[in-house]
């Protein structure tokens, strides 16, 4: 038997995909308790659009989600303004920022064992005039951690970033000794935690190609990456490298590892994505909360139509329900 | 039938796997005529230490390359001081470089349609004295070319860099509109001559995540790319971007491509060589001769082990005939 874990899953921009997709889960045989953090008003309305019969259960906290086919639980949120397929509102951004703040405080309160979200459109909620850079960033603030580390995954694959939304040039000044050993601490702490690995074992790319070839191209291996890297490992940290980023996706590294950290997001990200296509998930380490979330945008286009796949989907919840699991048997590791 | 066509191989580094994976063709059917560029001596050192037996033929221009089992066909190549497996020495910096250029010269003067590299040792010949960075850069030399392109194959993909083997923090300068338009000219020319792709479609990554998310993560892509691309767009090249490199390697846009162009070394080798292991190749476009290579390195510690795997030579042999075939094809269409 599994542990029961209770998910909360954001529905994401109204106008995107993330209201149908939630939809299809109803159908479908569940891998956790899920409780959709959404309008029922919007859940209703794209129900309709697409023919799509669901029960609804009005969850409320110590309820058992429902998982009956063809049923939902839904917490419901008020102030979504306009739910038209395909169609973005800055008057819902206020909505859609309510739904991340509920999960997540639902998961510090112990109320949910994790949250799963689906995508936000960064881009009309800027133009609300609301601050906002991307859900990491926002539950970041909310939970009041200094560093959060964005890792992706599919069944195979596990590649976590030391930075991530940053441009080219602005990278080699970002690595420094303080980020390298944070990230690493937290990707090292939170694959023990989450993913129940006893003694994680990282592969860490260098900052340039060839790993910097002995300093002939480029010196922030020496200067920087090598001499953290042997000050984690006295911690005890299993890092390997760095190592040339073109060989460490190789079988004879990938076999004896159980994670990659990259430097960079397009050192680490393609590969990843080309390998898992459809079935990665994006993992927020560093919170004391456990997210997950898809690796897709909204898909404006694709919304309302019903050809949405959630595949992704499956992943971020599968990904996040393991992760909740693994926490409980380490926190009851602990307290034996 | 397919043209005969005859490649000159040198066998790189002495002291490295290059000598033995040459001994490994005697032994196979071939799919081009090949002659062996290197020293006889280092040759029948290595195969006596192997346990290995080979027909020599000595080869001279104009003559057709043994096709026999258990024969090669060689052209000997004097000055090799020492010949010992796993062994790098100085004193045979010269020699190495003189099979390149014998190669080289003779694929010029028509005698081979083309030139396979086996990997020779950059250190050592630093080490006697001899300025050297690579086969690449030498034939670049050796031909009179202002500029070449790295592209590195598979079966399935192709992957060509705008920039190589620089430090990461010099790349954004390097990303120029001169730079791009050469690069992009002479992947679209070769695909062409060399691949007998009549219109090359191209994917073009962003130099920032996201192709810099309309400015948000660097403006390289609206102050060079995008308007460069345009300018080369309008010359008749199909170029499709600049994409986010981690959206890039994904079925939906490698489908209708035919090779994608990457800013730099890290962002486009991870996923190729993740995709291709042990079967990629290294082209070198741009020359007015057909280069191909092995895309591993001297590998020092397997050298007289007889467990060198020969599967990137073999791939180099047939792209590179590949290419050979496709020219006189292009040629005769041109003469027609």
């Amino acid at each position: 038997m599994t542990d029961p874990v209770t998910l909360a899953l954001t529905a994401g921009e109204p106008g995107g995909i993330g209201p149908e997709l939630c939809l299809q889960l109803a159908a479908e045989p569940r891998e956790a308790g899920l409780v959709v953090v959404a309008s029922k008003e919007l859940l209703a309305a794209r129900a309709r659009l697409l023919g799509v019969t669901v029960n609804w259960h009005d969850w409320a906290p110590g309820d058992a989600p429902s998982q009956a086919a063809g049923s939902l639980s839904v917490l419901d949120i008020a102030g979504c303004h306009s739910v038209d397929a395909g169609k973005l509102d800055p008057a819902n951004s206020a909505y859609v920022l309510e739904t991340l703040e509920t999960a997540a405080r639902g998961c510090l309160k112990g109320e949910f064992d994790g949250m799963v979200t689906a995508p936000v459109h960064k881009g009309v909620i800027n133009e609300a005039g609301i601050e906002f850079s991307g859900h990491t960033e926002f539950l970041q603030e909310l939970c009041g951690v200094e560093r959060v580390v964005m890792m992706l995954a599919t069944d195979d694959l596990r590649v976590a970033l030391v930075t991530t939304h940053l441009p080219l040039k602005d990278v080699p000044a970002a690595i420094t000794p303080e980020r390298l050993i944070q990230v690493a601490r937290i990707l090292d702490a939170d694959l023990r935690t989450f993913f129940g690995i006893e003694q994680p074992r990282i592969l860490v790319a260098g900052l340039n190609p060839h790993a910097g070839e002995g300093g002939h191209l480029g010196r922030e291996e020496l200067d920087t990456i090598e001499p953290t890297l042997e000050r984690l490992r006295s911690e005890g940290l299993k890092l390997i490298g760095p190592l040339p980023a073109d060989t460490l996706f190789t079988p004879h590294w990938l076999d004896q590892a159980d994670a990659a950290l990259a430097m960079y997001h397009d050192q680490g990200l393609p590969v990843l994505k080309y390998q898992g296509f459809g079935r990665a998930v994006n993992v927020t380490l560093g919170l004391p909360i456990v997210r997950t979330s898809v690796d897709h945008g909204t898909a404006l286009d694709l919304a309302g139509t019903g050809k949405a796949d959630a595949g992704s989907l499956h992943t971020a919840i599968r990904v996040g329900a393991h992760m909740a699991r693994s926490r409980k048997n380490v926190n009851r590791g602990l307290d034996s």
